[in-house]
């Protein structure tokens, strides 16, 4: 089995680890963030860590009022912009913490008044050192070059940020994310066989809007990294605003389409699809009939739209993980890829 | 000649209208915001505007160190959420005006408590009617489906905005545009011979970095709009950290490479996708040798990084127009859009 996958099915006990450890310091952060008061987020992050950061980014806006940023590194790192961050709370995404230019990111910020935060796997890391404070992932080393079971930790910490910072999210709506994940996982099977089917594709769009547009973007990623396929991402309103004359008869489009507020409008986007003889795979929920679909995934259960993120983007991995084997392709070793990418 | 290429001709007169009409407006603003002490700065747009609005948030924090944050509507449109918006100035933009989700954003952001701008094409739009003021274009109508004189006469405005706010951008800087405009058109011959070689690409990557990169997003978007091309789009950056898996021998990258802050990291990702024997298309600056480039276009005048992203976008405009055009494609009519787009 690929490193890939055993990380992926890994993720319900990293989920469960990292919720158990990081609750209390949560708590804490809330009674230090109510005095501070926050008036800005920045979201600062890379690849899949940045996809993390643009979930926060719908679910901190959504659940806290607090307007968010998603910080372009460039701006301080080859401008050396100063920014007015004096009640600005700055937010570090990586897994290895050792990204050169998320951290330097991090030092300048923080030298312009902003509080910082560290998302990140590793306690002894360069963001570890550079922050005034880190919301530690539990999910063990990562050995795969595609990353799974680190952004799904990712995606629980910013939950337990938005907890400390609003009123929406709940202890009890968090405790039932990594039950979920492992209900998620029963699909293995289901998808191994579904992929056969796209042996041959070479290029896809992964649409969603809202709070799974993040899942969008890290699909396509998986699946251009994993399986070399030329995947475009763009929220259904984007998609809608030109890409959309790409789609001819066959074009692949894959939907993360949750029950909530954002399914009537994709529901709407996948008659038309149909309409234009594309070929759709829809990720929803186990109750959810669409005539107009090619291909439906069914997440086991119902879960309300604010906490699909985790257990929806889940099928995705997993979709990504078995279509690269039945390409032959090694998932663990993306061709041209390490580990820890250094960017400024 | 199509609506598209007649467009694109029409830029230095509709770049030097707008300067003209709208250089004392953004004088006057200057002092009213200096009053009004913004603290963020919230761009709003979707499309080719929403292109306009990425090349706009590197401006304005570059040169003005408000921090900016590029809206998602649905946050607004969808989630209905309520954000603390009471120092901010927040910037619409539509060529039409009539982009549903936008005017409601700024209907609740103004409610909100914040100062709105629009940046349209149309004075009598809804746009006009939502705002506290508008920054008006004179593109003159559009026609074309595929927008390129209301993307430069909308950057041009954000340099007006961005000199209002912070001194970095000059009257004499901008009114340098036009002429740069000018200049770039005399590519126009070269492109329709270069883009003969382009007649089967199917597939494509566009990279750039920091205030160049809104210039990637909208090559990539033109050309799947009018050349059904599936262009992923990149920061350099974010390119190296996952997406660069799928290049391989012959795989066309299309890099926007001006002199200045990021020129030298470009320069090296090249030399990588030479290595990889990928095909690399680079839009550079006249005196610029690069051997590892497979095919170079050479922006007539040297232009400081700081005002290249117009002149640096016209040989992408027209590289897409001819291309549509070897293809015996129409571009002024892609299929499945219309002018105005409406989604919430």
């Amino acid at each position: 089995m690929s490193e890939m996958m055993n990380e992926i099915l890994d993720q319900p006990q990293a989920l469960e680890r990292t919720l158990r450890a990081e609750r209390d310091h949560a708590e804490a952060f809330r009674d230090f963030a109510r005095r501070r008061g926050f008036r800005l987020i920045l979201l600062v992050a890379r690849g899949t860590s940045d996809n993390a950061a643009l979930f926060g980014r719908y679910l901190l806006e959504i659940t806290t009022g607090i307007p968010v940023s998603l910080c372009a590194p460039s701006i301080h790192t080859v401008y050396h912009a100063h920014l007015n961050l004096r009640e600005a709370l700055v937010v570090g995404i990586s897994q290895s913490g050792e990204g050169t230019d998320i951290n330097r990111v991090l030092h300048a910020t923080r030298r312009q008044g902003a509080y910082t935060v560290g998302i990140t796997n590793e306690r002894h890391s360069g963001m570890a050192r550079a922050v005034h404070e880190v919301f530690l992932a539990r999910a063990g080393r990562q050995r795969s070059v595609a990353a799974t079971k680190t952004y799904t930790t990712q995606l629980l910490l910013l939950y337990l940020l938005a907890s400390a910072l609003g009123r929406q999210i709940t202890p009890a709506g968090m405790s039932e994310i990594p039950g979920r994940a492992r209900e998620a996982l029963e699909l293995s099977s289901e998808i191994d066989t579904l992929v056969e089917r796209y042996r041959y594709m070479r290029q896809c769009i992964v649409v969603a809007r809202g709070l799974n547009y993040a899942n969008a973007l890290e699909l396509g990623l998986k699946l251009m990294e994993t399986c070399y396929v030329v995947a475009e991402r763009f929220s259904s309103a984007d998609f809608l605003h030109g890409p959309i004359a790409l789609v001819e008869r066959d074009f692949p489009v894959l939907v993360f389409m949750p029950p909530g507020k954002t399914f009537n409008e994709l529901r709407k986007l996948v008659e038309r699809l149909k309409a234009l003889r594309a070929e759709t795979l829809v990720i929803t929920s186990p109750d959810t009939r669409l005539p107009a679909a090619t291909r439906t995934i069914h997440v086991p259960s119902a879960v309300p739209e604010l906490y699909s993120p985790i257990p929806y983007i889940i099928p995705g991995q997993l979709f990504a993980a078995a279509l690269a084997k039945v390409r032959g392709l090694d998932a663990d070793k993306p061709r041209s890829l390490q580990i820890v990418t250094r960017t400024i």
